[in-house]
């Protein structure tokens, strides 16, 4: 599935970093929770709790500013 | 809309940088949590939350930091 | 008002850096929580706080980290 | 035990970056708590929390940062 | 007072660094709680708890980065 | 003690790179908890929580990228 692959971290502008930053968190997640229907139910969860909206933003943060890097800040 | 389009991580300086930021901390938020009532609701809770706003800036201070490099610190 | 306009991350010396992130951090915070009334509310409960106080000094160390590299780390 | 060596932080790909940052997550992990059993239960416990599975994904997130860096992002 | 001021970040090695982190930490926290008293009695309080001496020194961590980039990480 | 002593940040491998992060971690609570019967019974507690062994696990990955850094991640 194409959705779990991530072959390179270049993409044609910031909006698309972010993007990127996202489908990270993501796979890390999946990579420490395997079984779809937990990852399911705990997104349920957390969606509705800011504290933990607030939690996973700041890791997508973190992996938007390698993406940045990567991208030579897109200049 | 055009708030929510980041085609360039360059500003004029770092108020601007810093506005940028906050901007990229929602769009996240947005990305993960697409319904705007949940996230308005979700707001409100956080907006009085001493905890959760030190959180949110965390969030921005990140990406602060990826836009300042992207700036070469307005030097 | 002054104290509000961030036109450089250039200081002096690392202990005007260190002004400077507090500076930001509280700038951050007024940028997601405009009401001035609440903020001295929450300030008062934060204040108090071991733990509030750490997370937001955490937010400091990364403004500082970025304005020590705008400021080539004093060098 | 081929696990637990990290002789290297190259590796082929972003994906395979993300793995090795995962696997530098478990391993300090284990420097601080030894005992197998103990690792096991809390990894029974953290699997289940979403706030936990997010404060864990950030730590992966900061190695990915270093990994990226140490792959020159993989270009 | 000679223990407030921080007029660089070079330091003789690693070990001094890690204390001026600590230090960078710490007027951090006084720039915020200017109170000495309230800073003592919250001292007292996050001295016994784990969770917030960890958070205390993730603090540190962040400041050691940014000396260890001051001092080219003693090379 | 030499095991409190950090002359460089330099090590053999990414896996020594990983022992001196978790040293410096530790050596981060001890200069703010300088007390040995306290920071025992804290480390009892914290080992079994698995959110602090994360909160722990990122103090380390911060120092682990200081480290990488220092040695030019071991290329």
């Amino acid at each position: 599935m194409s959705g779990n692959s991530v072959a390179t971290l270049v993409t044609k502008n910031p909006e698309e970093g972010l993007e990127l930053a996202v489908k990270l968190a993501r796979l890390t997640i999946k990579a420490m929770q395997p079984d779809a229907e937990m990852r399911k139910a705990q997104r349920l969860v957390y969606e509705k709790e800011p504290a933990q909206l607030i939690a996973a933003s700041e890791v997508v943060a973190v992996h938007f500013r390698t993406i940045a890097a990567a991208n030579n800040y897109w200049l």
